[in-house]
């Protein structure tokens, strides 16, 4: 079994312990936080060993029964490799303290690529990770555009990709962001950052992208343009998109056709958390123009996509399964990823 | 002086109105309600003659003291020509009422180019509207398209647009309509009809345009990519979009780089009602990538943008103006409409 610390228990962190606990090769031996939340509720409910960083702070979780298994150091020390899923910019200082113990380690998007050197989507580049001491797994929208992008390329040929994304401003637990009435370009510039962030994982490809923000808290939302290198019809698109087990194919009939009912869907069909793990793409968006020009739209769970990922990165650099497909099947066996149509 | 009547007066008709009332060769002769509101107010405390659609409804418009001029049939023989800003779908309704008493009309985007078989925007098609009996000012969206295309196209020359509208769900005043926390795609097919919609004032135009609907009230965005014909700079496109003075330019020192800024800052600079009537152009948003790849944000304020084209509509419709500077000067100047940076 492989030894799986989660450092940082939020958002990310807390999808990753229980995704780590559903695996047949994998425990969860501590998770930490630092300080009492609802969120350390939860750590303990699901039987993981809690940990803080500071451990002056261990009277203040007691105080409210919650117990501490000891420091993150500590934690760090019993673990095979780390998750990081500390929030973006705190998790490189962690970096020190993996190297002091010669831990494996995984950091999630909100760090750049130099924080590892390598940036991972298992549909893309999985052999690359296999047996690596460090790794990052790109951000959701980063997940979302090299999955689809790469499958398309790899198949039909992609001579340039433009894509728009519009962002959830907050998840729905995060009170304190905005916007409330706006829709805030992020950044005003062309090309956003999320282009050169595909191209650390399919540096081939020529990519556009922008971005801005708006008040909701479900999903972002992404318009993608491909231009093919070769003519393709809208029926192979969807008979391509329906062989990759991690885009979901929002069908027609569904009458779905927004995050909320995406959400509203994940949820019916008891997804933990309502969680989409898939790519969400809107079948009745799929159009090719002008014979090579795709456009489609795809709904990418900021919360949720890169979990899945996470879990194929653990076990590349692991090194007991050599393929993608085979860690993609398990992952997606034990946390309950079927196919949404 | 051009008698005008407003056949609904609500989010445009209202705007319109006073836009009217501040032209030099314009006068309101009447405007009309269907039933009794905070608008009816306004029309009363601003002077304008209120007639109303079904008259025995005068007595509940009398009864919180305000005054009833007549029928909207009694309005329609005063004027001259009716700008029918009634909602989407009831405007074409009333054409035989325009047709009875032989008066010109201008209908709004909410109708269809079959209305009138005749679409209207200032900076494009002005000389084609002189003399017409009917037409159409197509809708804030296609009006902010329009306006920056052509200008594009005529100058440097345009290959192919594809073009994203991030649309506000509703105006601010409307409490009953959402998204409160989703992004819709409206509608989920790829193209929108708006490209259709812009062909029908740039019929030469290759677009490709898509849509979606998002929980905020104050304006449109649009993310916009136009394949130029001819090799430009960021600089001359900048100069270029100086020159019109339908296109205002925000600037990268203003440190606007959303749309509540934006309306903060027309709301500042004391606009009425705080319009934008120009196409609100984030200057740090135009780039040029592979040499002839233009790429911007704009701005576009649902409510205010088609009122200074409507203006100019009358005018091109009445015969009096022969050229589009010239109208646009004069309606321009009599709402204030002066450089916004």
């Amino acid at each position: 079994m492989i030894k799986v610390a989660v450092n940082g228990y939020g958002t990310i962190g807390k999808r990753v312990a229980d995704a780590v606990s559903a695996q047949p090769d994998m425990e969860i031996i501590g998770v930490s936080k630092t300080r009492p939340s609802a969120e350390a509720f939860i750590a303990q409910k699901r039987g993981y060993p809690l940990y803080i960083t500071d451990i002056a702070k261990k009277k203040a979780f007691e105080e409210i029964d919650i117990l501490i298994a000891g420091s993150v150091e500590e934690m760090i020390q019993k673990a095979d490799i780390v998750v990081d899923a500390t929030p973006g910019g705190v998790g490189i200082n962690n970096k020190v303290l993996y190297e002091k113990y010669s831990k494996k380690a995984i950091w999630e998007g909100g760090e750049g690529h130099k924080v590892a050197e390598f940036s991972f989507n298992a549909s893309c580049n999985y052999t690359e990770a296999i047996g690596r001491q460090y790794a990052r797994v790109v951000s959701c929208n980063t997940t979302g555009l090299c999955r689809i992008i790469n499958l398309i390329d790899s198949v039909i040929g992609v001579k340039k990709v433009r894509a728009t994304m519009i962002r959830r401003g907050s998840d729905p637990g995060d009170v304190k962001r905005g916007p409330i009435d706006a829709i805030v370009l992020n950044p005003v510039t062309i090309p956003s950052h999320h282009g050169s962030d595909v191209q650390s994982i399919l540096p081939h490809i020529n990519i556009v992208t922008s971005a801005m923000i708006v008040p909701t808290t479900l999903m972002h939302m992404h318009f993608l343009n491909m231009e093919l290198k070769n003519f393709a019809t809208k029926e192979q698109v969807i008979e391509l998109i329906k062989t990759h087990s991690r885009l979901g194919l929002i069908e027609k009939s569904s009458g779905i056709t927004s995050t909320s009912q995406l959400k509203e869907y994940t949820s019916d069909i008891l997804r933990p958390r309502g969680d989409l793990w898939e790519n969400g793409i809107f079948e009745d968006s799929i159009s090719i123009l002008d014979g090579t020009d795709l456009y489609l739209f795809q709904a990418i769970h900021q919360e949720a996509d890169v979990v899945v990922e996470t879990i194929d990165c653990i076990r590349a650099m692991m090194g007991d399964v050599k393929s993608a497909v085979e860690s993609i099947a398990i992952t997606n066996k034990a946390v309950g990823l079927t196919t949404i149509h």
